[in-house]
């Protein structure tokens, strides 16, 4: 297991304690509760792996890869998507930043009493619709129903498998001084849709999620390159693009230097994190990567991005230091540099 | 596609139509739920195989397998379980029903606000406990939070990656008429077990539920006969035996004849049922399967069962007979025959 042991404020109170909505933000708290309560009681070598999936052994000369994922997302409907493409998207991005194939999903429902059937058809409609773009089918299912007041409309559960042709490991794990830190494209478009239409927000331009199933780019990506010039690939979702490098200087016993003017944020996404002092670092994305990759394939895999439409926006954003604190640094915009740290402060809940 | 068309007393209301606690209670609604929204939505091959899991290709000489299932019973404590290994068990039992050997599970975690930790850790170590008992590893995770009164303390979708080797297939349309009807002990203990901690009904002795991983059992079921001889496996679920033999009757096109004296079904059980105006072959099984098979393979794999500390009370409960009509009939105790009919009329609500 290469993750450092890390110091919280304080242990979970096992006894006493009760969960608060920062247990599900992404940020430090989620990540006390997955180490000190799931990963200690589940203990195994691939939960240890610490991504957002497993990387399974052979299997007459194929890896088996797992990834699942809920989504509590609110609203249900969201420009640019809604609770069911992001489902099937979210996990298929799991499987894929393990630089795996995605070849199967399964899906779980917890409804409501009183839901809707019209908005429960949009949303599996909409499932259908990602997963045959993405060519990956839902092959079985569940469904349970609980009482008005027991559930918020929807909950769903995407379970994907995948396969992984033997080779270096792409994970957290693997930063290595010196790579580059390649972002696919622009910041906070999924959480700023999302937060403008809970609050009511009206900007001249919508703000639309992000949304889309990763796995294409991916594999052009692959493609592009000599096997084992990928180290990392991670999708900034939950806690933003802050907290996943952060995760990433972690598991890798490494720190980053970031270059602020080189993040890609619309125009009106930062208005609105203006609006709303917000940060776009730690907003949710949900069809962005992080691409953590040896210096001298920086080139060639910015040309393979740029070239696929979930791409384009795809840009250096720094470089991997060795750091024994594993701070991920920022040279700002001003001419300054700061510290980028985990979540902490306001949970914000339900993005996904 | 072996499943007959079928006809519901009004097709969904996907209009204006709710979802109502009957949509998830099992019976007809559920099964309409499922067909006129999710397999139409979502259709493929894998779905349209209509069981608790999905068969998959081949990969390099070994065929997949995928179960998942959504866990939300009330309460999350009960009598001989909890909700933790109620859900390490239940999709572990949907991949062994397709006879394939279960490897690896995922859990996702919706977990409301104000949980106790104290709750959720019992939880937790209750899961570790039955996958380590199954010898079935949790590899990967997700933990969403929701706020308080959106939820119900804890939700657990678990899903279960399983291996066949290639052979005859094993599942609810294989049935054919002259199998035996094979039940591995007492029904409805599980679905009592919740039912009396709800209503508040004390008896002599505690009712337990029968929650257990079946896959060692079906091993021992599979290596006692020739390849081939055991045709359907299920675990009888929500809606109960009656339910589970209604589905594989239509998925097979037979009829089936059982003896009502020939079901087992603890005393307590029995006695509850009878307080509460309910059939026990309504009620809720998580440690019991149904085998159907050749009726000259019957004799070993009653004797394999009863060798399985999960099969002592295995016995063969009828036979599958030739009916367009796709009855489950049954001889009384008393001397008379019924119908069997799917669950209908009053939901029974969150058992699983």
């Amino acid at each position: 297991m290469n993750t450092p042991k890390r110091h919280y404020a304080r242990p979970l109170d096992l006894k006493h304690g009760r969960i608060d909505m920062n247990h599900g933000a992404g940020g430090r708290l989620s990540m006390q509760l997955i180490e000190e309560l799931f990963v200690r009681a589940f203990d195994n070598e691939f939960l240890r792996q610490g991504n957002d999936g497993a990387l399974l052994p052979m299997i007459a000369g194929r890896r088996l890869v797992m990834a699942t994922d809920a989504h509590v997302i609110s609203p249900l409907f969201f420009p640019g998507g809604d609770i069911g493409c992001l489902a099937v998207n979210g996990t298929l991005n799991d499987v894929a930043m393990l630089a795996a194939t995605p070849l199967y999903l399964s899906v779980s429902f917890i409804l409501e009493e009183g839901l809707l059937l019209s908005d429960l058809k949009r949303i599996v409609d909409s499932m259908a619709r990602a997963a045959i773009d993405a060519g990956v089918p839902i092959v079985t299912g569940d469904t349970k129903v609980v009482e008005q007041g027991k559930g918020d409309g929807v909950f769903i559960c995407t379970t994907g498998v995948g396969v992984l042709c033997d080779g270096p490991s792409v994970g957290g794990e693997c930063a290595r001084t010196g790579d580059a830190v390649l972002l696919s494209g622009t910041i906070g478009d999924h959480g700023i849709a999302v937060l403008s239409l809970r609050e009511s927000l009206e900007f001249e331009t919508t703000i639309e999620s992000d949304t889309a199933a990763l796995h294409t780019l991916v594999a052009a990506m692959l493609a592009a390159v000599p096997t084992g010039a990928i180290h990392v690939l991670r999708d900034p979702t939950r806690g933003g693009l802050a907290t996943t490098l952060n995760e990433i200087a972690r598991q890798s016993g490494v720190g980053m230097i970031l270059q602020e003017s080189a993040i890609p944020i619309l125009p009106q996404v930062e208005a609105a994190c203006e609006l709303l002092g917000l940060d776009p670092l730690y907003i949710a994305n949900e069809g962005k990567l992080v691409a953590i990759v040896a210096r001298d394939s920086a080139a060639a895999l910015l040309e393979a991005m740029k070239a696929h439409p979930l791409g384009k926006g795809a840009t250096c954003i720094g470089y991997v230091t060795e750091d024994s604190n594993r701070f991920v640094q920022m040279n700002t915009s001003v001419g300054g540099q700061r510290v980028v740290d985990w979540l902490s402060g306001e949970p914000m809940p339900r993005f996904c």
